[in-house]
Parts: C-alpha cells; sequence; structure tokens
C-alpha cells in the first residue's frame, strides 16, 4: 500500500510514522508513506496557499491550485485512481468498518487543511471521501490523518505479531474486553479476583465472557442493540438487570 | 494548564507538540506540556512495565506498579487532585462538550497505553476517566492524547487569534459550515456561485445559511433533532425535501 499525506505542517508527521507499528510496517515495505508539503506546489511566487474568502468574512480559505497540482503530480505515474480522503469536521464519522474498507486500497491520499477552510472546488471535483475522526474541534487535519493511517496500516496483512493481533480479535467479538490483571495478585491491597487465580479454565472463560457483557452493558449498551444473543447472555443480562434493583 | 501525558514512546510527541498552535500556546506559556516515560518507574532490573494476565491469553498487561508511582511522582507537588484520563477503546466517546469540560482543569493526566492491556485496578483506583476519541482500533493511546490535548488547549483563552476562533465558533451553531470559495472566480471552468461575487451581503449571508443548512441536512441530520428551527429553516428544509422529490 502506498500512503501519500498532503499538509502544510509536515514536521507533525515523523515522530508518529517512526515508531512502533507503522515504524516496522515501513521498514518490512508493508507500506510507503509520502508526507507532501503541498506548499511547494503554490505557482505564485510567496508559495501562498490561502486567500479571502468571497462573499467576505473571517478566517481564510485554501487555494484550488496548489492541492489540484500536488495531486495530480502525486498520481501521474499510477494508473488505477486513488482514494483521496478530505479529513475534515464535516466528514462522514471515521469508524473500523471505514478503516477496512480503505484498508483494501493500493494507493490512499490524505488531505490535511489546518485551521482553514478548503475552497468547495476541492470537495466536489477532487476529493472521493470526505471523513471526521470525531466531534471535536483540531487546529488541523494531521492527526487525523495519523488516525487513518494508524488504524488502517495495523490491518494490512503481515503488519501484526500474534500478541497484537490478538488484542485486535477481542474487538471482533462486538463486546467491549474483559477486565486484564497481571502480577502482583495483591497490589496495595488490592487484589485480583479468585476465579482468575483458580487454573479452572472453563470458569475463567465464562467469568471472561460474563465481564465483557457487563462492562459492554454499562457503557456501551448501543453496540448490545446490534448484537444477536445467547441464551446464557439473556440471562447474564437479566441477572445484571436484577442486581441493579436490589441496589435500589 | 498542566498537561502530563504517561507513554511508552514519548518520541512520537514533539513533531505534533511543536508546531502550530500547541507551539505557540506554550510559548506563551499558556499551557505547559511534560511528556513521560513510565518505564522510568518500574521498580524491577528490567524495567518491565508489563506481565502475562492471570488466567491465561494471548496478549500482555500494564502492572499497575510503574504507572500508580508515576502519578504519584506527578502529584506530589500539588494540592488538588488532577483529572486522570484513561484513553482506551471501552472509555466514553470524546466529543466537543468533553473538550469544554476538560478545558476547565487546572492540571490534567493522560495516560496512554500500547497495545496491550491495563490491569483493573488502574482503571479502578487510580482513573477519573476513561475516554476514547472514535470506534476504530488504533495501536496506543498516543494518538488520542494528541487529540486530547489540541482541542482542549485550544479552549484556553488567549491561545487562539481572531482569524482561528472564527473557525471554531462556525461550530457552535450547531450546524455544519457552509461552502468556501476564493480565487480565482474561475478555475479550469469550475466557477465561484454568482451571488458570493454580487457584493449584496444579505444574500450572502441568506445563501450562507441555507447552504449550513442544507449540508448539515444532508450529511448530519442527527445534529437537526437537536436544534430549535427558525421559520425560515423550515421553509428551507421543506425546499429540499420538495427538490428531492422532483429528481425522483
Amino acid at each position: 500500500m502506498k500512503i501519500d499525506i498532503l499538509t502544510l505542517f509536515p514536521e507533525m508527521f515523523p515522530g508518529v510514522f517512526g515508531s512502533s507499528i507503522l515504524k516496522h510496517a515501513q521498514e518490512k515495505e508493508l507500506v510507503t508513506i509520502n508526507v507532501v508539503d503541498f506548499r511547494e506546489f503554490a505557482d505564485n511566487k510567496h508559495n501562498k496557499v490561502d486567500d479571502y474568502p468571497y462573499g467576505g468574512g473571517a478566517g481564510m480559505v485554501l487555494r484550488p491550485q496548489p492541492i489540484f497540482d500536488a495531486v495530480e503530480e502525486i498520481t501521474s505515474q499510477t494508473e488505477k485512481k486513488p482514494r483521496i480522503v478530505l479529513l475534515c469536521p464535516q466528514g462522514e464519522t471515521y469508524s473500523q468498518q471505514k478503516a477496512e474498507e480503505l484498508a483494501k486500497e493500493e494507493h490512499l491520499i490524505f488531505l490535511c487543511g489546518h485551521y482553514e477552510g478548503y475552497d468547495e472546488r476541492i470537495r466536489e471535483h477532487l476529493v472521493t471521501d470526505e471523513l471526521s475522526i470525531g466531534d471535536y474541534v483540531l487546529t488541523g487535519g494531521e492527526v487525523g490523518a495519523m488516525v487513518l493511517t494508524d488504524s488502517i496500516v495495523r490491518l494490512l496483512p503481515g503488519v501484526l505479531g500474534n500478541a497484537e493481533s490478538a488484542v485486535t480479535d477481542s474487538f471482533s467479538t462486538g463486546l467491549l474486553e474483559h477486565p486484564h490483571y497481571t502480577r502482583p495478585a495483591d497490589f496495595r491491597g488490592l487484589k485480583v479476583p479468585d476465579v482468575l487465580l483458580s487454573g479452572h479454565h472453563v470458569n475463567i472463560e465464562n467469568w471472561r465472557a460474563k465481564e465483557a457483557l457487563r462492562r459492554t452493558w454499562q457503557r456501551r449498551p448501543d453496540l448490545l442493540r446490534e448484537r444477536t444473543l445467547t441464551e446464557q447472555e439473556k440471562a447474564w443480562l437479566h441477572q445484571f438487570e436484577e442486581d441493579i434493583k436490589k441496589d435500589l
């Protein structure tokens, strides 16, 4: 996979892309990541990438020319048109499902604005997707591009080792993870549940399944509405509800 | 405001924290950001921060000791207990409302795990908040800590200049932003709407209000359900619906 990131702040990326799984994925040549400063494509003498908005108002607007030209140079050597993703608060909310969809592409371009508007012609005639990583205001699209890159690259075959992919797999159950404990069994008087020290594997698996369900029920009941529950899960949910009534 | 970030990958942060608005906010001493490697707090000779899970299974679990000790050293000089935020997929979904709430605190600690579980005693007895930046799987909490830091610091008084805060303000209307255009008026045959070139301010404001509503209606109808609509907005929504029927 090839990922090109268009930004005015290229210096934001090396720390994140040079660490951990993204670093290893690039070393193994499973992904090529290029960070491109689109200011270099501006056709005027001061490399100006923005201008005042037509119709007046505060704030500046990114000009179409540098961004169109940067994308055209990047894609001049490629046969298949890449997905071109604009990071913006108006975009579709990003999700794991979208990460899985984008992980199937050969070439992605992420376009990061920085506290400025985009000229609408960029949205309408250049990009293929507009995505938002969440309902909060960020200074620019750069951290969003990091979120996309990390979540997509870790899905590429060969990127994750066994230890890491196990963690991901627990997500695909549709429930939040059960609680984890490690040594010591007694940390400042705070103890690990007895069942986990028992060595009784069936009881341990049951406890984990029940606690994963409890946590999901407490924190993300929306996930349960999309789930086909087993009889055991229905019984547990009934028990959680009864326990709450007793406490009232 | 003081922000301490506990991580095993401190090298991921300087690029993001050394750029743009976060850089300026630190230079103006409106925020102090410390990145702390909690591996340095491990009390065993190999600085081991994780261990096998009780009850078996794949993956490793972060030990309570280094994290408790790191937080205790950080808070040893402070009178008021800080908010201690765990970045994790099981957390409450982060939002602008949460950013505004956290921006009122004097001291925040962000705790970033990295593709490992947290010992449950950290969740139960140390942290005050568990937050997730969205429904997708990331390698660690570091990029999430960047999201929190950026979205919170930009809300602190004095951080944003006028040009940047105007962009934020457009969010507080509860609608997505209207389209923006800048020069040239004709870019490769793609033209700016006539009204924006007209100089007629009332018409321009009307067009912008209508297009902001249209975009919100098309992309984020959930935002409209929480909104008290004006008579003009109701009329426009009716018109959008009629336009769609004509196209069918």
